[in-house]
């Protein structure tokens, strides 16, 4: 699979651009609305035929190009069903799969940053949105967020996929592009190394985080695509 | 190989480890000072033994941390010859191949941001410091810049390599991470499209610009390698 990674200054976020090399149908995965002019000419330019835009979950802290794209390129709108987000074409749930020619994009649900989180596998990567993020997770407290849920997807299905497998995250703050499933499972602080679930519960409810900054104009709007 | 990329977003900055898979011998491409902590880390953590600290150019928008790391783990530094930058263990030329256990990297001399430029080929992967960008290309206006000479790197040199050769730049200032050479022979805005050597330096020699904001620092400081 052709995989182009972008990347939003503003919020940090990271947006991919995922295409069949035979056929060149793309998936666009956590769009930002502020870059769908960016991304547009990139696909152009790339040559690839946009099929989908696909959300990892109903963002919190940047609003989805998704409705946009929709809008423009006439792609079918993928988030998962219990995100809540009914302006999706597509209702995701685990174990789906979505087609770009003779690839395969698996589903996989990996809830507990929010209640509707999945984590798209492709080829030998997995795109983890803010399940998995390199050396650290999405925070719990906000949006169904579940600290336990959330240890039970990384440890029981994102660290259960080869160590060789390439992680793409939803985002990162300290220049980091990419990781491995091994990488994550040996040294990831909040979970990697064998922590224990009672312990990571426990950190994740000792956090205190300010809310992100977009948060009251980010969820209803993502719950309508972004639009 | 191996492609780690890492982005230091205060000089936009984008610095590369690559390593050969069976042996794990890695050289870390146009480092920043400021990141080495980070650098060293990932390089740990990806179980990599980094050998070569290898510079696209003497910098003059960061410091390199090329010296800093030659301290702290012995690797050889590379420069181009014509860099002037005498605290370097490797005087490249134009044809070195740099080896990595089994993997080899390439140096082609491609000046013109500055006389000292080369790009890095390494297994249908191009590591262009500032010579090409992703739809640009570096400016030309100081440290023996010369519009006409990096035309014919581009042009003579890069755009000779296979279309889906990927682009690594050495910086990025609106997300974009990696390209093509496919892409950017059609689509750079500067020099691609068949665009001609006169009218390249015309645009070239028109552009003002202000000076780097760290230039003082960095080009002696990086003639040092940083230290």
């Amino acid at each position: 699979m052709i995989v182009r990674q972008l990347f939003d200054p503003d919020t940090s976020t990271y947006t991919y651009i995922v295409a069949d090399p035979a056929t060149r149908e793309a998936a666009i995965i956590d769009s930002v609305k502020s870059q769908v002019d960016r991304d547009i000419r990139v696909m152009e330019e790339m040559g690839v035929v946009p099929r989908y835009a696909l959300e990892t979950h109903v963002h919190a802290d940047h609003v989805t190009g998704a409705g946009e794209l929709r809008r423009r390129l006439g792609v079918k709108v993928g988030v998962h069903k219990d995100g809540g987000a009914e302006c999706a074409d597509l209702q995701l749930d685990d174990g789906d799969e979505i087609r770009l020619g003779e690839s395969r994009i698996r589903v996989l649900h990996t809830p507990g940053h929010t209640n509707g989180d999945v984590s798209y596998l492709i080829d030998g990567a997995v795109f983890t949105g803010d399940a998995l993020l390199i050396r650290g997770c999405g925070r719990t407290d906000f949006q169904q967020g579940d600290p336990a849920r959330l240890y039970d997807s990384i440890t029981g299905k994102l660290f259960t996929l080869p160590d060789d497998t390439l992680v793409y995250p939803g985002h990162d703050y300290q220049g980091l592009t990419v990781s491995t499933i091994g990488e994550e499972k040996r040294f990831n602080p909040r979970l990697g190394n064998g922590r224990d679930k009672a312990s990571f519960v426990e950190l994740m409810n000792s956090l205190n985080l300010d809310p992100p900054r977009y948060i009251d104009v980010a969820v209803p709007g993502n719950l309508r695509c972004g639009t």
